[in-house]
């Protein structure tokens, strides 16, 4: 097989989030929280079309393909052992689901790392839902629920660059 | 002038980080209440040890004396514009000030670069009270109030580490 | 199962790396390679013992577990695709390695950070014999021999941190 | 004053490196060396508008004008001890530099962060010399060569994901 081209690799990451429960638009709800009170006329046409620039990144189409792959494996208890315990319980020393998402967060700068930071601790909307539904012990989502923090927290610093631009 | 030991260093830095409004018990109220929910026998005790374990670590020292630095010589008008306009006005695009402090954050692992997403959005305690004065024209503390969130992000994550080893 | 202790956890990462063909003397090598020039009383226990306390660090031992396993997953045919083929060609895009290691190059500071990269580019030693290994079409070695390369770079960041200490 | 528009702040960052010594021929000349081995139909031009490109990003104009602020400081004996001398002399432990230039370096993604480490650590054309210069007690590239370092990393690394999505 040969490396698919970034079009085909971004309907790949956006099908697996939508497999594993997140779509786009309960993504766009929590971009939307972030950043209506910094811009009144923000709608949710903007916070999707971030997600789908985001999505656009290959850095971004990496890690979702990785970090679900590793939760799948491990409901499927296909990990070896410690590792296969460590991502099912996300056990709270692990941490290598918040390191994964940083080739998320990174490439929007600043605003996207404490934002990502933010959504983490306090899992609104969608990332709360994905946490809770992956206690069950036949369900993982240890890394689903930071990737789609990540993703919220890139578009809402997307956002943040282009409207600041648009103003000078 | 040779370079100061590493215990002079962090004298030097304690001493900043008072004279700008931020005492070593202000920043422990912060990382009590980021850890208390975890670790239901938190004293504040344990709080300022975990706070004096980060202030020992160079990388910190050296964040601290640029980060205020710069603050202070932006408030006494002494940067090159544009630089000093972005820095007095803590513009949000700047982003200089969340880039230093990972050099604090990072050194205790991904539960310090979450812990301190969330202080930097929600700006409890004494962090929210530098914040606010920063918006004083004569004053700026662009980088203060996110050293000390990083300090606490940092000081929350040595604590998690170590009650989770005592444990084992 | 229970979460193992750190002193297990230590164990098994040091296993796994053996196992996969990176000892601790070779990793010395590179240490020694890269801190000689500027400790000139620099011995091949000085190196080890770095290593020994880079893999104490439960950052370091979970990145070592995530690594190798995506690594022999890719190698025995057990990842879907296209992540499969990413992982088992090394692509240059993927990427995902880099970020991983991360959390084992950032606990020591911006030196393990920049060794980081020079080792990564010049694959001096164990890391260039396992780069080429990987290149077997049965042999993956994509994650291990970032893994080595962030290992070598944080020991050498560990020993310019403590020679600088003690000359003060 | 109002804050500077995109394309001002680009200005001002462009006749910051000049001045300092730093022409975009010069950096274009590290990103030609270090691309042209994976790239054999690579030109001049490709590397210069790379820079271009990078030069763009509000992250990496802040970096520039922050970096150099603190160069010029440091060179005019204006910042405080023992901050001065830790700056003046380009201190191996001080590390501010290198995490200054992690908002160059993040935006393109794990290439340019392995591309840094290797330019930091070999220095070669006008980083070399930059550094070499540095060395006059009336001179200070602390930042500046560590920006240079960085912006040619972030071009490099934009021109591989160019090159390899044309070839999709």
């Amino acid at each position: 097989m040969t490396i698919k081209s970034n079009k085909k690799m971004k309907d790949i990451a956006k099908n697996l989030l939508i497999e594993r429960g997140a779509t786009i638009e309960e993504i766009a709800n929590i971009v939307f929280e972030l950043q209506k009170k910094y811009i009144p006329s923000l709608t949710m046409v903007d916070c999707t079309d971030a997600i789908e620039r985001v999505l656009d990144k290959r850095e971004v189409q990496n890690a979702v393909l990785t970090g679900i792959e590793l939760d799948k494996l491990a409901e499927e208890n296909k990990l070896s052992e410690p590792l296969e315990t460590l991502i099912n319980s996300d056990n709270p020393l692990y941490g290598i689901d918040e390191i994964l998402v940083l080739s998320i967060v990174n490439v929007y700068g600043s605003i996207g790392f404490t934002n990502f930071g933010y959504v983490d601790k306090l899992k609104p909307g969608i990332i709360g839902t994905l946490d809770e539904a992956g206690k069950d012990p036949n369900k993982c989502n240890t890394f689903l629920d930071d990737i789609v923090g990540a993703i919220a927290a890139a578009a809402a610093s997307s956002i943040a660059h282009n409207f600041e631009e648009d103003e000078e």
